[in-house]
């Protein structure tokens, strides 16, 4: 065929020494315009690179004025020859070389984009979402896409290798009323009958177990129809995992070693077996699910040494626990009084702080001196492993559980200022044990801390009737770094077990039957143990890439109200399109 | 760590002779028991193949009672020894070797399926899509999902070497009056506002080409609320693709060789270079923008030889048209009136086919001998290129287009009957330059062929004004076998002509900012030249598999309501759902 035109025979990260003396034809962006003398210097950029084009008035005067006139993020082609640079740039790959162009054409005019397409950005989170498309063509948030990109293939090829298919599980399914958070689509074909949009694949992986897939994944949109916190989207991603014929070590042992596989690869990070803590553990040492293990600094229980000496806050705490800061004893009563305050704001709640410095003569001085002997100072240094310059910090409170996640808020904060918290280091673990229910007190009743399919661990199945607040899952979380990345547990394969779960969280037979009597009629078929986990790819792709929120590794994010500011959605829709779908909008006050 | 449970060491695929003599644990489903003698054999399948488990009642009468109160689709596991087959079973990867069993586990007990887990089963489609999860269990079923994972990484796997970024692009997106067909989604934080699902990623591919993305893909369900064909799906698979800086000759070459790596790598199928037929050509020759070209059986026109010879029926035609079957003379005339009844049924609409056996000696014997003199009907036969023993079939009408397509549908009906349309033969073509509108007769306007976004031929945009009929596209379509498997276009990138199409299309302004405003304001920034195209996943994957359906390659698919029988949805939701959502029903008669 006989090609009209041809946009370019190389990219703008490419061209080298060895090219010299090459025509090339090139494309791109215009990034900066610079004069100098009678030369004219464009830094012409595409997704590859950015390459260097001159113009010379001596030389060309009407090619060097019409490049004069061009602005930034002009759309260009060029033809010209490689040239060697006189002033190299080694800053750049292309930097020993520029183009003296010959031919100039102007696929595309632009006007001023309304921020600058630069790394570092003029432009504030609420412009650039409204051009996305703009701030798209940075390269710091071209390369958080260019790496989901990336670690999204490399679970793939991981996966195919391991045996696992990729199957796609329907995005129009089953409203059902438990799943309160979520999207309805309402049927045109079959009126005032709804559709709804899945919040995991959860009951179709089971199902293709119970039809011997054996190994599935999938990497899938998810939907979640919920008030949104800044790390949440209504619709994220999971890299969404299943396997029969394992316990609960198989699945950890693949994905753990899926995981190293990714770190290694794309982070070039060798990483150890990861470690296993309990849920128990987790919440004990650290008051979270989801410990930041990248440092030490546990939690110590200082009911016995700091209770009964009179200071009346401790006297009547429910929990009294400390966290050793390493070398923090220099911290100043300023500091001292912010972290106070951080630990009370509303967010955490905390009542107070209390805090002991270790002397460098081992001497321990406490916020708290007038109710405590040194005696006792000494044995809180001893209970802590603090040594001479560490800085102790105690909270205590009512109830157990609130307290230590206070403890927790404020041992990531004192982490944070220690800069104990570095992007570029990875600590992994497993959570593991997790309980199989959560109490709720409003409701007074029991739910499925992960959901009614989890398997509880075989040794606490007698536990179920009499204690079940005891009983203990095959359930399981990777944790990296603080961040929940994958959860999941080992399922429920025994259609009476299943029945007795549904019993436990209330549900009628009636109830569970018309939620998920597909998935336990498909049970009386001949199901095979199986079990199996998600990942967030959201969260993994932004753990890999050092950011504070997802949102930079979703190409098109919706802000906190759910709304696409750039596409302005969601929106209005016709009268016509509701009567189609036999639907009357009806706002309360 | 500890292992307590070691579901298998094996699959049931994998044992030979070389493991004969050693221990293993297997598990798996009982695909048949069979009793002879002393003995029990019993058939073990799991996704990997078939063992064959064998238990002795002298050995073991105990453990051979056992297995025979099995039944089919029990999930087992076993411990035994790999021991030689004495009577080999060479259809069986596994067949040299045999499992003497030792220890027998039920992992869980099976009803009796509704129909019977082998190729051919006896179960018809409503029970098979009701127990979707059984029938996955069968062969070929698993096999064209294996089948569709294996493409859908291929095809990952070669775009990402062309240097193609997976990017994925919101499901929850602006609705639009024109997207009558759209799925729309109440959002509960928004309320009286709705998303719409995508019927296609169309207008954020642009965008990433806008934002230099260079090259992208994704491999995307798409959605839309329309009556359902046999052949369509209210959800489906897109491979869609986008690229900068090419025309469309660099579009076809790029798919074209991905095309020809998947029939290589998965079919083992060499194919030359596509030919490339225009719009024009294809509904002149074939009656069809999606020939079907495993055959020849070109259209020849007929008007110049057979009118104004007295026959009325062509004497009064717009159209006259015959296809020439090779060697089909000796249609008896019962064949032949059948394929008078198959053109006259409703959905073909021809009124009537007139037919020409040319004979041994050379002389032609028409249906309406009465009419045409030998010498005429010679003529036809020159013109038809047919030889003793040939069949000409001929059908003509008052609208050219209309007759072609039944002309169209005889010739596939024809080459059905004779053979010609061989699963295992791949006939792959681009059609090329397609108008660039369709006028409809209803609304009296012209409508956008493939969308608006669809850049003119640039030696035709002249007659925009004074023609839009008759510019053509830079559009085009790849079809095998007549299915048309991929298609797309290179865009308009210039805001002024995108405005023009627009107005063409009867878009008033202010409609078109308000659908379109954010991708025309995307390109006053500075797009770049780009086209590409989108593979309906479904169709490539049954194309491949040699299915007659999509459905088939679907692991949940919807019926022709748009139902999925399995979980029964779509389905009513709770009125505390509806005022949540501000909606109320409203069915009117």
């Amino acid at each position: 065929m006989q090609r009209i035109i041809m946009y370019r025979n190389h990219t703008c990260g490419e061209l080298r020494l060895a090219n010299l003396g090459e025509t090339v034809t090139l494309a791109g962006w215009v990034q900066r315009i610079r004069k100098m003398g009678g030369m004219t210097f464009i830094d012409l950029r595409d997704r590859y690179g950015i390459t260097q084009l001159v113009f010379n008035q001596e030389v060309d005067a009407e090619l060097c004025e019409r490049a004069n006139h061009l602005g930034r993020e002009y759309v260009l082609q060029i033809v010209g020859k490689v040239a060697e640079r006189s002033a190299k740039n080694n800053q750049l790959p292309t930097g020993d070389i520029e183009i003296i162009v010959s031919e100039l054409n102007v696929l595309n005019a632009a006007e001023t984009p309304p921020f600058t397409i630069e790394d570092e950005t003029d432009g504030g989170d609420d412009i650039r979402m409204q051009y996305r498309y703009l701030d798209l063509r940075r390269n710091p948030v071209r390369a958080n896409l260019e790496l989901r990109h990336k670690m999204a293939f490399e679970v793939r090829r991981y996966l195919d290798a391991q045996g696992f298919l990729e199957v796609e599980t329907p995005v129009l399914i089953k409203s059902t009323p438990e799943g309160a958070r979520d999207f309805v689509v309402p049927s045109r074909m079959n009126r005032g009958q709804f559709y709804a949009l899945p919040q995991s694949p959860q009951t179709f992986k089971q199902l293709l177990m119970v039809s011997g897939f054996d190994r599935y994944f999938q990497i899938v949109k998810c939907f979640r129809d919920e008030d949104l916190r800044a790390d949440r989207q209504p619709e994220f991603t999971q890299i969404d995992c299943e396997m029969s014929f394992v316990d609960q070590e198989d699945v950890l042992q693949l994905f753990e070693n899926m995981s190293r596989h990714l770190f290694k690869t794309i982070k070039n990070v060798d990483l150890d077996a990861f470690p296993r803590m309990t849920w128990h553990d987790a919440m004990k040492y650290y008051g979270s699910d989801k410990p930041d293990t990248r440092f030490e600094m546990k939690f110590v229980e200082l009911m016995d040494i700091l209770k009964g000496h009179g200071f009346p806050v401790f006297d009547s705490a429910a929990y009294v626990g400390g966290i050793c800061a390493k070398g923090a004893a220099s911290y100043t009563r300023k500091q001292l009084d912010a972290l106070t305050d951080y630990v009370k704001r509303p967010q955490i709640g905390a009542k107070g702080m209390v805090y002991a410095r270790v002397e460098a003569d081992g001497t321990v001085k406490s916020s708290v001196d007038k109710f405590y002997t040194q005696e006792v100072l000494q044995s809180l240094k001893t209970a802590m492993q603090a040594e001479p310059g560490d800085l102790i910090l105690i909270l205590s409170g009512d109830d157990v559980q609130k307290s230590r996640k206070q403890l927790c808020e404020l041992r990531l904060e004192v982490a944070s200022q220690l800069g104990l918290r570095d992007k570029n280091k990875f600590s992994c673990l497993w959570v593991v044990d997790f309980p199989l229910f959560e109490w709720d007190e409003e409701t007074q009743r029991f739910y499925a801390m992960h959901h009614p399919f989890t398997a509880p661990k075989p040794e606490d199945i007698h536990l179920l009737d009499s204690d079940p607040g005891a009983v203990r899952a095959n359930a399981y979380d990777m944790v990296v770094n603080g961040v929940e990345v994958g959860g999941g547990s080992i399922r429920i394969f025994d259609k009476t077990l299943q029945a007795k779960m549904f019993a436990l969280l209330g549900f009628t037979p009636e109830k569970a039957e018309e939620q998920f009597g597909f998935l336990m009629n498909a049970f009386k078929y001949g199901a095979p143990p199986h079990g199996g986990l998600a990942y967030g790819l959201d969260r993994f792709v932004s753990l890999f890439a050092g950011l504070d929120s997802i949102r930079d590794c979703i190409a098109f994010p919706k802000n906190n109200q759910g709304r696409d500011v750039m596409i302005d959605a969601p929106s209005p829709i016709d009268t016509e399109q509701l009567d189609e779908l036999s639907l009357k909008i009806d706002i309360k006050a």
